[in-house]
């Protein structure tokens, strides 16, 4: 689902975006597994994932706390395609780790925290 | 530049994913037209945007302060863009607000918050 549904904030986001070197046809293996493991940890929210035929992309995760990011950081897999990805498949990439606090939708009510 | 350069944090993202329903061109000239405008705006920092072929977008700005983000919000032309997009353009969207605690990049220092 696109835009991905999440609770009502406070939560967290995990902005990443990236930029392709090449055409390694492993990464499309990696990356969709990494999207699965990533549902499956305890704290996640939902995912927003596009990226261009240029090679640029953009990734947004979200996660119930901070917790919840740095242990998915941590995952043993999640470090195996870290490593996989900063050896091989990202000319550059940033990591940005923010608090969603306020959120609203085309369709539906408005969600909006007390803060 | 993507990632697009941001100062160490704390500063505030709009997280924007958003489908669109068609392939109108100007659509096209008005999302340029906005960035361009949106880089004008006083706070603001920086943009990641990505659109694919099937229409998903997702687009991240960067700003230095929630009240840079508000004065954007109610930019006569960006309020322009808003109605054009939610009456025409966008199958779909979500608006986050959310406060970048953190932020890493592959190349260069870890900017990272006292918090």
């Amino acid at each position: 689902m696109f835009p991905c549904y999440t609770p009502e904030p406070p939560y967290y986001a995990v902005i990443f975006p990236s930029t392709r070197s090449g055409q390694d046809p492993e990464y499309q293996v990696m990356a969709a597994k990494m999207e699965s493991l990533a549902a499956l940890q305890p704290g996640f929210l939902g995912i927003e994932s596009v990226r261009n035929e240029s090679g640029d992309g953009l990734t947004v995760s979200y996660w119930e706390t901070e917790d919840a990011i740095h242990s998915w950081q941590k995952h043993p897999e999640h470090k195996k395609a870290q490593a996989a990805g900063i050896a091989l498949w990202y000319d550059d990439y940033s990591i940005r780790i923010a608090k969603v606090e306020r959120a609203y939708k085309k369709r539906g009510s408005i969600a909006e925290s007390a803060s």
